[in-house]
C-alpha cells in the first residue's frame, strides 16, 4: 500500500527486506563493534521508536550512531521516501556521516536490483554504506541481548532467558490488535475491514486495562520488551491513531490504568525522551495523504497530560530491577519539549 | 464550497437563497396555519436541527409536518444533494407528500433558474411544492415566536423581548466561533485557517466553560435560542468535530462543566430526543469525501455518556420557567436510540 493512496486492500505491511544480524560473537557473520553501524530511524515510527528505546535503555548510543530522518517524506518516483533535509541532515540535505539524501539508497547499495518498500528503522553499515536489517523486531531483540560488552554497565536485561516465552506470546497479540490493528483501522479499504480492526484495538486494550489494574508492567516486576512494544502504539494513539486512523471509541486517556501505565513509562529514562509528539503528528497527518488529502497537521491533543503524576509506584515492581538508569539523554539526541500547538 | 472536493478557500456558508416569513398575522405575505408547510430537514444537519428542536417545544409538530432526508448525500450533476431514498421516503425514494426525490426540486419550483446551494432546513409550501425559506435563523426566530395559537399551550418563550439584545448577542459569536468555526477548521484550505479556527473554537469553549459554571442556562435562568444554537454544535462534537473536522485539542466530555451543560440538555425534552448521532456520524464522514476519500464512518465515541446524571439541578434555573414541557415525541418522529456501533 501506498501511503499517498486511498487503500484498496486489507492492510499488510511487508516483510522485512534484509535481517542480517550483528552480534558480539559475530556468529551470524557480522561483528559488533563500535562506531560500525549506524541506525536510521524516523522519530514518528512505532517500528523504529522501540529500537531507539532499546538503543537508549542498553546505553548502545556511544556504539550505534543514529540518524534521524525528516518526519515530512519525499515523493520519488510517485511514492513517499524517508528522506534527510537540510533540517535533520547536513547543508545538502544529506545525513553527515552516511552521505545519502534518501535512506533507499542505502537499500540499493545492499541490492541495486532492489524494488521493495524501504522502511525505517534501518541498520547501516557505515564502512560500505550497505544496508544490514531492516527487521525490527530482531533488531530490538539483539540490541537488548547481543551488544555484549558494548552495553553499559548496569544495563537491564529486557529480554530475559526465563521470560522469553511470555514475552513473545504477549508480544504476538499486542502486534496483531495493537500495533498492526491501528494500522488496519487507518488504512482499511472498507466499513468492514475498519470495524473489525476497531474492535480488536479496543477489545485489547479493555483486556490490558483489567490485566495492568494490578500490576506495573506487562511481563514480570520489571520493564521487558514486551512493554517497550506496547507503549510504541500507546504514545502514538491519541495524538494519531485516535482521530487520523479513527480509532475513536475513547482516548487513551480515557482509560484510567493504561494511561497511568503509559505515563509512567513517559516518565522513565528512554520513553518520553526519545518521543518527538511534533514528529509524530506531522509525519502521520502530513504523508497519507490516501486518507488526509488536504495534509492539514491535527494540533491536539493538549500533551501536557504526559507529565503529570501516574502513581504507580505504589504498585510492586520497579522499572529496572535494581540495575542504573540510563544516563542523560546526548546533547545531540534530545528530543524537542513537549510544546502544545492549539 | 461542494463537500466532495478538496477545500481551496476559506470555508463560507452561502446565504440563505429564500427568506419568506411565515407569521400568525401574515403581515409578510404568508399566513401560518396548520398542515400547509412542511419542514425538509436532516438528522445530520445542526443548522436543521435548531428549526427541529423549537418545533417541538413549541409543540408545533401538528402544525408543520418533518420530513426527514437520507444522511448518506446523493450525488447529482457532481454535487451531494439531500434526497429521500427507501428508508426515509416512501417505496420510490420520494417523500410522501411532496412527492419529491431531492430536495432541490423545491428550490426548482420556486425557481426554475436557481443554480445556488440547497440546504437544509428548508420550509416548503405543501400546495404548491414550492420553497419558502431556507433561512435557519429566521425560521428558528418565527417559529419562537410568530406561530401564535398554533403553538401548544403553555409552550414557553425561548425569545423573550427583554432579552433579544443578549441573545443576539451571544448567538453572534457562539455562530462565528462554534457552529461555523467548526467548519470553517474541518474545511480549512491550510494549516493557517486551520489552526486559526480550532484556536478560536477551544478559546471559546474555555470560556463557556467558566461562565456555565455558575449557570445553568447561557442567557437568564432558562432556556432561550441561545442554548439550542450552541447545543446544535456541542452534541456534534465529540462524535464529528473533534476527529473528522480535526477539533481534537480535546473532546467536549474533557470539560466538565460544559460536558454536564450538554447533558443536562440532552435529558431534557426537545434535545436529546430529536438527536440522531447515527445520521450524524454517517452523514459527515460518508459525504465529506473531500477531507474523507475513503467515506469509511468512523464508530466512536462511546454515546452511552449522554444519559449519565449532570447534577446541574443544584444551580438556580429551570428548562422551560415554570411553562410545561412538551409531550412524547410523536410516534413517527421518534429517532433511534442510543447505540454504540463500535
Amino acid at each position: 500500500m501506498r501511503a499517498n493512496m486511498l487503500p484498496t486492500e486489507d492492510f499488510e505491511r511487508d516483510p522485512s527486506a534484509f535481517t542480517d544480524r550483528v552480534t558480539s560473537d559475530g556468529r551470524y557473520g557480522r561483528v559488533a563493534e563500535p562506531g560500525r553501524y549506524r541506525l536510521v530511524v524516523s522519530r514518528a515510527c512505532p517500528w523504529a521508536h522501540r529500537v531507539v528505546m532499546v538503543r537508549r535503555i542498553m546505553g548502545l548510543e556511544e556504539a550505534i550512531s543514529l540518524a534521524v530522518v525528516d518526519p515530512l517524506q519525499e515523493v520519488i518516483d510517485g511514492e513517499p521516501h524517508w528522506v534527510f533535509s537540510e533540517g535533520n541532515g547536513d547543508r545538502d540535505g544529506k545525513d553527515p556521516v552516511l552521505g545519502i539524501h534518501a535512506l533507499r539508497e542505502a537499500y540499493l547499495a545492499r541490492d541495486p536490483h532492489y524494488t521493495g518498500g524501504v522502511s525505517v528503522p534501518a541498520l547501516v553499515d557505515v564502512a560500505t554504506g550497505e544496508l544490514v536489517s531492516n527487521d525490527y523486531d530482531m533488531l530490538s531483540v539483539d540490541l537488548a541481548t547481543e551488544w555484549g560488552d558494548l552495553a553499559r554497565e548496569g544495563a537491564p536485561s529486557l529480554y530475559p532467558e526465563l521470560l522469553r516465552e511470555e514475552i513473545d506470546t504477549v508480544s504476538a497479540w499486542i502486534h496483531r490488535d495493537l500495533n498492526h490493528g491501528v494500522y488496519r483501522a487507518g488504512f482499511a479499504p472498507d466499513q468492514e475491514v475498519y470495524e473489525d480492526a476497531v474492535s480488536n484495538v479496543f477489545s485489547r486494550l479493555d483486556y490490558l486495562e483489567r490485566r495492568l489494574a494490578g500490576h506495573r508492567y506487562l511481563v514480570s516486576d520489571h520493564i521487558t520488551l514486551a512493554d517497550l512494544r506496547l507503549w510504541a502504539t500507546l504514545v502514538r494513539f491519541d495524538a494519531v491513531y485516535h482521530g487520523h486512523f479513527k480509532c475513536n471509541r475513547r482516548k487513551l486517556s480515557e482509560y484510567p490504568v493504561l494511561w497511568a501505565y503509559a505515563r509512567d513509562l513517559y516518565q522513565t529514562p528512554g520513553f518520553g525522551d526519545t518521543t518527538d509528539l511534533l514528529h509524530i503528528r506531522e509525519h502521520y497527518y502530513y504523508v497519507h495523504t490516501g486518507i488526509n488529502p488536504s495534509r492539514i497537521v491535527a494540533v491536539g491533543p493538549d500533551p501536557y497530560g504526559w507529565e503529570e503524576p501516574h502513581y504507580r509506584e505504589a504498585l510492586n515492581g520497579e522499572p529496572f530491577r535494581g540495575d542504573t538508569p540510563p544516563d542523560p539523554v546526548p546533547e545531540n539526541e534530545r528530543v524537542t519539549d513537549l510544546e502544545f500547538q492549539g
